[in-house]
């Protein structure tokens, strides 16, 4: 049989469906389903779509039309000219179609519309004795030479021309010049016989630029307006667009044709929109905006305030409106009701378009609604209760980064939509906020104090800085990427961060910061409480989440604590999850709020953390006092005081988990880190270890290394002073013993981190068994329980696997590390050269956020068959900062991890992302087997 | 059939033969090959040897002997005395043994032995009348007490006892006390009286000391002699040698129990040793020396000068003296005749020792000679040119380290002997060097100028160094490892540095260094010839092959130019290899160096190296100019100067290379490496670029890194800045065309440096094939050869090896990095843990010397598959640093790599071991196909 091109749809009927998306378009199909669907049988205006073979067709065959399309075309504007009693290009009663693109996948104004087609200077007569309308033809044909000219005769013929000499834009300012003339702001302002005038120097100008008569042959028009949309499925615009969302070139757009109706034909026309559910909160109610007597371009445009469709529409800016329940009531009905059985045909809310001419109520599209993350949860959830969809539908419907929505506040996107952002950086801690800048920590700490909002703004941060970070509402960073020091502390508390903003220039002396020749941040000075006198910035805000940065307060939309919505919604997602998912927490608090999102464990627990922020000072010391040491014994009795602060830092942790696992890495990061810059804390120190101050700056100097990240740390720091891991050793296991002393449960995880060789961990372990040993004797216990294992973070680890499985209880893929050794990127220094990648496509993303499937990725898989070769039941989990991010998620749920673990902000996230990866898989097994029975 | 333990030999007969050395140790197996085969039947003295399985049985069966041993020795012993018509224990003809240890595998004074067993006091008085020499017997019996009690008494028994107090010291003071009381100066001064009084104090010394009667019974003797010698198996020196020297603790040692010779009954006995070719400079006669009326320990004590054997032995301490030759004509040419059938039997050189018992000659042992790198290499050939041996054989009896002494100049053994290193470090520059010690390189080139041989010592160099290293005789810094800009640039110039010697405590400010308290190196101030006053350090002597640094000149071996011997030694080798060894040069100078060792092409060429170093001046301000830029305009001019400098470089490259090919590496380091750091120069550049101090300085530091060696370098430049990449690739191939106008043969290979991703790759080779065609335009060329392809280096690019290979036309691994990356091991910075690792026996070797096979070489393997699957031919080697290393380049002939690169001179060494890794193939493949057969 030879293949169709052409599908009619209207009148109760169709030639195709929604099921046939990749055929017809998504605006085909759906056009199809409403309009033929038993269900519906909606009063769509009637039209067809020409598919997308013709698409493909047309540039496999050098910009041609198979020759069989001709005829389809005609005879499906044959059948529409039946029904509807008027003809293309007809004197009297002449048909007007509108030509629309439709791919697949939707490209939200990256191809072309052609609107008005058939009208011509022969035509005009006839449609104004019909409508007894003048200035709506004159409109109409206006528009229609802007866009086709636009379009077809400028665009689609490959014309280019520079901004300013577009075609659109000459006669954009013919049009401003008539009203100019005439004293009038508003294009309605225009009469008739202006309008008609506009048209003829339009078609002037139009042959002046282009060298071409406007066409007023209506076939001639539609056949330029199909070819149009076809052409503008390789314009520029279409083909970034489809490079960036991975859509293949190949998939062709659709067109269709579809007969004109007008809403701006008088008081008893009207055009709008709709959503069948509130898509900014979820509620269960017809939601909808329209504008009497105009087209569907002027309720976007927003030249007029619409008014709202009905009472539960209404709010503040158009409560004084009519809606449309009130001035149409009979015609509200009939939406109310097509609407309602949209949702309950589609199973999801519509975001439809509707127009009405002349008292008649068209249904011009319809689409699934876009919705911000608490109308998807509740929506998703009331739908589940409804019995509209299954759970796995529900659990489905939610994206994560919509849940993200329901934890943080985030800028109101209206009030976005006009500001420009004086800074773009990585976004590193969710949501936003506002507040005064300030460049240092202590001066953080103090104005927080005075109950002054801050932003703390840093080249980049260090462990000193970890109190004014706390104290921040959020923190912005000219250096470092998504693990840098502000990026890791800045996630883990939830908090508001933007890193790597490259262009800042912060002038820390002059308390200023620039970006290229302007001043965006200015110092002023102020006297605080105590008398002090403190140089603090303007306001800005800063959206984590996004990665921009605003001058001045940006106004939030707050979660305001959807936690039972949230909770329900995730009591549904956890029994579908293989995943376990645990948290990367450093203190009890941070255990306590992770086990309240539903935490099952700590995978991460930093020991050096202790040294950050509040109460750190004496810790801190400690350990400086332990690492500038130059002999055994010195360390040893620096490491006997330090080694209480751990015990208790470690039991409070142990007794919030309650008996889940709590992972502990022991010491990771190089020592130097921790050596202090201020000359006090040095002098400080240096009196403590009785040594000058030569002599421990010539210490402190021998700790300095050029990649600090391939250096002495991690395991290589217990080898060399195997009395650092015997100390951390022996605090884990007492602070356990001593809960389980007091009747509690605990499940102490020894993690040993920056593993290469298996001999290392061997090394470590025995150390480790023998504190255990030992402390059973203190504690006259005869056992308790306890794993041993690694971090897989360097690439040799990850090949030799198998290897260091055979001693290994547990592997954690520490993927931050992985991805820097195993892509050679430092996460500090990627600034200089990631934004190129991403820009020029090289890497699809940053591999600090999502883990790389293909090359890190590879190295884990690897890992995971190697080491469960050796040991078949071997533990395994993930606590890089990808433990939170949806698609890595998927792929350690893919590869057969047992858990991942994040920051407590993000287990929610997850948790969902868990769920989402088993129904997928599940989904595929299906299909295949479906496959297979074939 | 019972197990044999006892093996006789002697008498022109033997039960073992010398393909025994597992069951009779390597000196049991050849005392029966020379005593038992039918083409030698040497007069060796008899005995018989108890075998390695009783040593396993005795430690299996706590310290017990078989039951059947005892019986096997007594027969043993009773077959001797048949033979020798004495008797063990006999009052009148009492015979005397020596009871040694002999393991498998050589283990050079690790073990025990104890001589003239059998002498007691009831046998004393049978041999004085029967040698009528009673000196002599009380000379040897007080030699059997000080051996045994030392050995049986104390060490077999498992006494522990600090030095001072040990037995056989406290003997010595005695022997001391009596040379003092009879106011002589040498043992040999003493009289049999005094002997036997010393015999009577030394025999109640032990039994003050170890409460033990000396046994009186010979048997009880010859028991404590086997058992001391199994027991000194697991002596502390023994285990911590074999864990060096990777021997199993279960081959166990053999005993061999052997009729005393003795070379001091008078004037017509004498005692010797010997080489069958000179083991020195490997000339063929019989070299050896002898001691008239002496034991052997004498010759080894050093206490007398021993005489030439012969007129060839003869040198400048013993030319006066009588060779054996002359003294005894007869016993001499027996000798001659006895060592030639030696070498010619074993067909290799050989040690022998021999003894001349009252002009009856005996020989008492022979082995393997040890000899030198020239010798060597001479004796090698020679014996090919003699048809001794085949050409595989000859190839296989020179190391690489032996090869290695023919290139450089090496401390003389002799002279280290006594000294005690001042500092000890990582050899990273070959041969030895002596010089006065300065700690900057701008007064070494000041110094050099002046004549002065100095040593630059510094923490670590830059490229700022560079020329003042060029001029000095070694290099000697604190930090830094194998790969550390000091080692690299040593070692490509072939000059000796030690690097990473960490107890140096450097005080630049006080021109001083200091290891702990001591102050090794002291600045003095000396005037220059332009009158300027420089501090200048003592003398030290740097051994780069061992890592070593002693005070002082220490006398020097130099090669002496054996360039004809070596050359003819390599193009034996040269048919044998699969691997091609090319070099890293990176100027016309190295280049033609590295051709006259027989490199086929430059497997790196590094364009960052015409920036160092002599006639770099304009370059690197050119470069840095380029570096600091911020906008493309600024760089392209930069560039644009740059330009001629990279063209002129490479074209004296390509030309020097004669047609073989030339690997260019596009610019790899980081650039802010490239900084200057001094202000004259900061301020010349903010000069030529137009800026002020400030914005240099703030671009300088914009440029810093926290982990450079995972910066913005290699590809990272060439995706940021385009120019870059083009400006290099003009560079190269506009040098290619102009030679190839000349006539020339050009054959370049553009290859980009840490590539992770094949998009990387294809975005720079894009770059390269425009530039390429537009030098074919501007020469009017139709082609010219050239390849691109990628450095391995990237873990990730590893493993992604199947789709780099899609579009590379090459692999090079770049395995200081690779090995960097995959164990993220900082090259710079393992100074801080790589020594604990290796003395703890957690990796075997240092990674960045040899190729840690099982992980790196893990990650090589999978990147030759992966990349060979993609492209069947894809050319592969390997231009790190491992190059030159002979057990990496045999893993690389094993992957099947094209070829390996190192710096020139040690492609004399890759070539042999290249040969040797092919013989190596063809033996596993024979030995394999034999067991197949059977």
């Amino acid at each position: 049989m030879a293949k169709k091109y052409v599908y009619f749809f209207g009148n109760g009927k169709a030639d195709g469906n929604a099921g046939m998306k990749s055929l017809l378009g998504g605006k085909g199909a759906n056009l199809a389903e409403m309009a033929g669907h038993p269900e519906l049988r909606l009063p769509v205006p009637l039209g067809f779509t020409i598919t997308t073979e013709v698409c493909t067709y047309y540039y496999q065959h050098k910009r041609t039309y198979p020759p069989a399309l001709k005829k389809e075309v005609e005879s499906a504007l044959k059948k529409i000219e039946g029904i509807m009693k008027n003809k293309f290009g007809d004197l009297e009663n002449p048909l007007l179609v509108s030509v629309r693109s439709g791919a697949r996948s939707s490209m939200p104004g990256m191809m072309e519309t052609v609107l008005n087609v058939g009208l011509t200077e022969k035509t005009i007569p006839g449609l104004i004795k019909l409508t007894n309308n003048p200035r709506f033809v004159y409109d109409a044909y206006r528009r229609l030479i802007m866009m086709y000219s636009d379009v077809v005769m400028e665009k689609a013929a490959g014309i280019e021309t520079k901004d300013d000499m577009g075609i659109r834009r000459q006669l954009d300012r013919l049009l401003e010049e008539a009203k100019h003339k005439k004293g009038v702001k508003n294009d309605t302002d225009l009469d008739a016989d202006d309008l008609r005038e506009l048209c003829d120097k339009f078609k002037q100008k139009v042959k002046d630029v282009l060298g071409k008569n406007f066409p007023d042959d209506p076939y001639e028009q539609l056949w330029g307006g199909i070819g149009a949309v076809f052409a503008s499925w390789n314009g520029k615009r279409a083909v970034a667009y489809r490079r960036i969302e991975g859509i293949p070139g190949d998939w062709g757009t659709a067109v269709s044709v579809q007969s004109m109706v007008f809403g701006n034909m008088g008081d008893d026309s009207a055009t709008g929109v709709g959503f069948t559910r509130n898509p900014a909160n979820g509620n269960k109610h017809f939601y909808g905006e329209y504008l009497p007597n105009a087209q569907g371009e002027d309720v976007v445009a927003g030249i007029r305030t619409p008014a709202p469709v009905n009472e539960s529409s209404k709010n503040a800016h158009n409560k004084h409106m009519t809606s449309l329940e009130k001035s149409m009531p009979k015609l509200y009905k009939a939406l109310l009701n097509y609407q309602k059985r949209l949702e309950r045909h589609y199973k999801n809310m519509q975001d439809i378009e509707f127009t009405i001419e002349r008292g008649k109520l068209y249904m011009l599209q319809c689409r699934v609604g876009k919705r911000n993350g608490p109308a998807a949860v509740k929506m998703a959830l009331d739908m589940y209760k409804e019995k509209l969809i299954t759970k796995e539908e529900a659990i489905m419907r939610v994206t994560p980064s919509q849940l993200e929505e329901l934890l943080y506040p985030v800028i109101d996107p209206k009030a976005v939509a006009g500001e420009n952002p004086i800074a773009m950086g990585i976004p590193a801690g969710p949501g936003a906020a506002s507040g005064r800048v300030v460049f240092s920590a202590n001066d953080a700490v103090k104005l927080a104090k005075e109950g002054i909002k801050i932003i703390l703004v840093r080249e980049e941060t260090n462990p000193e800085d970890v109190e004014g970070m706390r104290v921040s509402e959020a923190i912005l960073t000219a250096k470092g990427g998504m693990t840098s020091h502000a990026a890791l502390v800045a996630r883990g508390w939830g908090k508001c961060a933007v890193v790597g903003a490259g262009e800042l220039q912060i002038d820390y002396a002059k308390k200023r910061c620039r970006v290229g020749d302007q001043t965006i941040i200015q110092g002023e000075e102020i006297t605080i409480g105590t008398g002090e006198v403190i140089t603090i910035g303007n306001v800005i805000t800063v959206d984590g989440t996004k990665g921009v940065v605003y001058k001045g307060q940006l106004p939030m939309i707050d979660p305001s604590e959807e936690n039972e919505t949230l909770n329900s919604f995730l009591k549904l997602c956890d029994p579908f999850r293989r995943l376990k998912v645990r948290t990367n927490a450093d203190t009890p608090e941070d255990a306590k709020k992770a086990r309240s999102f539903g935490a099952e464990g700590i995978g991460l627990f930093r020991t050096e953390h202790m040294f950050y922020g509040k109460g750190a000072e004496v810790p801190l010391f400690l350990l400086r006092k332990m690492i500038v040491s130059r002999t055994t014994d010195e360390r040893r009795s620096a490491l006997n005081e330090l080694y209480l602060y751990m015990k208790s830092d470690i039991k409070g942790t142990l007794e919030a988990m309650e008996g889940f696992p709590v992972t502990i890495r022991l010491l990771d990061p190089p020592l130097h880190e921790f050596v202090p810059h201020e000359k006090a804390q040095m002098e400080n120190l240096a009196a403590s270890l009785n040594i000058s101050m030569d002599d421990l700056e010539r210490r402190a100097q021998g700790l300095r290394e050029s990649n600090p990240m391939m250096g002495h740390r991690g395991v290589r720091l217990g080898i060399t002073y195997p009395e650092i891991t015997e100390t951390q050793a022996r605090a884990i296991f007492e602070a356990a013993a001593e809960l389980i002393k007091a009747g509690k449960k605990v499940h102490p995880e020894i993690m040993i981190p920056v593993v290469s060789d298996v001999k290392e961990l061997a090394n470590q372990f025995e150390i480790v068994k023998k504190v255990y040993n030992e402390t059973l004797a203190k504690y006259k216990l005869k056992k308790f329980p306890y794993m041993a294992g690694t971090m897989i973070e360097i690439p040799r680890a990850a090949l030799l696997a198998g290897k260091i499985a055979e001693i290994a209880e547990f592997f954690s893929f520490g993927t931050n590390d992985l991805t820097q050794m195993g892509f050679g990127f430092s996460r500090d220094d990627i600034g200089g050269f990631l934004p190129c990648y991403l820009e020029k496509g090289i890497l699809p993303e940053d591999p600090f956020q999502t883990i790389d499937i293909e090359g890190i990725g590879e190295m884990i898989k690897i890992a995971v068959e190697r080491g469960r070769k050796t040991k078949k039941n071997l533990k395994i989990g993930i606590c890089g900062e990808h433990g939170g991010d949806p698609m890595s998620v998927e792929f350690c749920h893919n590869i057969g991890m047992d858990y991942v673990s994040c920051s407590p902000y993000r287990v929610p996230i997850a948790r969902l992302a868990a769920a989402q990866a088993m129904i997928r898989e599940k989904e595929k097994a299906k299909s295949k087997a479906k496959k297979g029975k074939r």
